[in-house]
């Protein structure tokens, strides 16, 4: 890959991205796949005033090791050593950038009911610490192509073509020509005029229906607000792109409120595993009924990992004819799947999508409608023909979406 | 290289290294070099019955470029959460495993005195932890290749075949052919006749000579051994090799008496330079002189990183005729280098030389003259020629070394 273009990459992750300010700290996440990407982030992290960069590396072949030998208890384990680093994660706030690499595949093998007794017993231990920390840090969520994530994308390919066309996906996905940082100006610009659209008219709820059988209605909460591309940090009001790319305009729906059928328009990449043709069946607010051609029981143990599971935490809207949708690549990571299509997320909504949330605590946001829980899995629902009307407390219909794409 | 010669290696440091016994944890150190080879290092502790494997990945250029942009009060900082993982360790006594690999010359281009004087800031806020695990846990150095270290060894070669030479020469020099647990196990015993021989003799002291100009002589401790080979854990009587590969005889001498003059017989590689052509004068025990033709100030600022960096904390005979030494290359690397040839060490002495060191503390380990310091770094001054005497406390004299060998 053309090392100018990555530069360029690497300078919207850390300017646009997290837009790190002189001084602060930057967490990375990151498997081995590209350390010389790594290390431009890095090196751009303190040319941008860094005062520490730190790096958290993984190895999915290792992960598995570990959730294969390791027993369920031991992977309970949430030592002083981990609460200590969510401690100073939540009093430092560092910027986190993850670059997400995994091979989706990869824990293929792997007793996942055991993995989410392990995640359920940690959680309550974490819960305090992301509370405390919610809406108060810079991140962005960016990809860099791993040699396992390539060749499930491109399985013709040698290793290293299929390597080298998933970094070209992922940069043409990004925006990353000659500019990217204004491109990414002015399509966070037009993401904004779209949620000023659906804010101003204040939706009680939403109806989608397409011919694939999707039909389904939202209610919005009365407070809630859409959002899309650049978010402000609260603690310093710094702005940044929590996902890069990022196409959606989202909100999260009231946890309580949701009728209907939506069928799944991509597979689910979900613990390393693939939920394949599926639809989930909402009554009062509640997953009733799920149905999957593939891995039906890794959904089923999903939306009961906990109270939150089976709730809507988000509602996103993307047009069809979005560039990501347009490569016509399924690149099996929910970062591009998810800015693909319109979607829904099971589980844990965003406070930040609640008007006046900066002077609320994380229990008013869940009293407020927000839903609470481990986990937030995305699932694809748009499709060709799909329609999104508004629906105002005055019965007035607005059409938001025509044909898979937006109408407004 | 051979997978299968690979996978004896691994079962090399997993079961004749640290030896990890069911139930252990094991920590395992490593660069970004060989995640392959990690995979199958971990795999083979957790079918030896590890509880837990952590890895803890570093990255060279990641490591300079923390060197170059954090400022020396950021390197400094010895945050609770290092402390925690310090104190865990101490705790939890897990086995190591430090998969050596790096870049030689990887640090050039950074201001060794900030880190020096970083090092030197944390120290003491890890001398308890570091202290109160001393002897108590297994582990194991051994060496995997990386790029630029194969470049540097092999500066000739393609990328790829530097790579898997010194893989073949790691690999040789490991012992590692058709039944490695075996070989070590027969290479161990001679290693122990040899420091019998010497621990039955109770030397006063030794006299080196050598015709580049060493003339020196170090006074050991009444109560002191010599080691060599296999190791045992304090804490459970394990059985352990600190070192692959190891060749060497060692014990730590009283810290405050040693004569003379001693001239390196092969460059030293520390903090990423290489310190050149050089010799270290001692009186009273102490470095009151040094010389190289490159990187002198390193070696300056290295004796003088606290008070016992200019003192010995080591001194270990290897014949000439090693092994390792006679492949002929120049490995850039302690763990080869230091066993391709006498050496003494500068800084911190090892207690399990002192006889009922498994009943002092270690200040009791201090006041009976084992030297203590922050730093413990090998040098080498085996020669061609070498000749060392031993010498009892009635006078007499018996040949140890005689034209650079064993002659016992």
């Amino acid at each position: 890959m053309d090392k100018k273009r990555l530069e360029r990459y690497a300078d919207l992750i850390v300017k646009s991205g997290i837009n790190v300010q002189k001084g602060q700290e930057v967490l990375i996440r990151c498997e081995l796949d590209q350390p010389e990407f790594v290390e431009m982030v890095v090196e751009k992290c303190y040319q941008a005033g860094a005062a520490r960069v730190e790096i958290e590396w993984k190895h999915m072949p290792i992960t598995k090791l570990n959730a294969i030998y390791r027993t369920e208890q031991s992977l309970s384990d949430f030592t002083y050593v981990d609460e200590a680093k969510l401690k100073r994660r939540s009093e430092v706030l560092p910027c986190l950038i993850w670059l997400d690499s995994e091979d989706p595949d990869g824990l293929i093998g792997t007793d996942h009911e055991k993995l989410a007794k392990a995640r359920m017993a940690i959680y309550p231990k974490q819960k305090p610490y992301v509370e405390a920390m919610e809406n108060k840090y810079q991140w962005c969520i960016a990809a860099v192509p791993g040699k396992e994530w390539a060749k499930k994308v491109f399985p013709g390919l040698s290793d290293e073509d299929a390597v080298e066309k998933l970094w070209e996906a992922i940069l043409d996905a990004s925006r990353v020509d000659a500019d990217p940082i204004t491109a990414w100006d002015a399509h966070n610009k037009k993401l904004k005029e779209r949620c000023a659209f659906l804010n101003e008219h204040r939706f009680d709820h939403l109806e989608y229906k397409s011919s694939n059988g999707t039909d389904f209605k939202v209610w919005l909460n009365e407070k809630g607000l859409f959002l899309g591309g650049a978010e402000q940090n609260l603690n310093n009001g710094i702005w940044y792109n929590p996902n890069i790319p990022s196409e959606e305009v989202f909100t999260s729906p009231i946890s309580g409120r949701a009728e209907g059928k939506v069928v799944a328009t991509k597979p689910l990449s979900y613990q390393g595993k693939l939920i394949e043709n599926f639809w989930v069946e909402f009554k009062d607010g509640k997953v009733v009924n799920t149905h999957a051609e593939k891995n039906g029981d890794l959904l089923e143990q999903m939306v009961h990992m906990d109270e939150g599971a089976s709730r809507l935490g988000e509602c996103a809207l993307i047009a069809y004819d979005s560039p990501i949708n347009n490569t016509d690549i399924l690149f099996y990571n929910t970062l591009f799947d998810e800015n693909a299509s319109c979607h829904l997320a099971l589980g844990r909504g965003f406070t930040n999508c609640l008007e006046g949330y900066e002077n609320m605590t994380y229990e008013q946001c869940i009293a407020a409608g927000v839903n609470n829980s481990m986990i937030h899995v995305d699932f694809m629902i748009g499709s060709k023909d799909m329609s999104i009307v508004g629906v105002m407390k005055d019965g007035t219909r607005v059409q938001i979406f025509k044909d898979g794409n937006w109408v407004i």
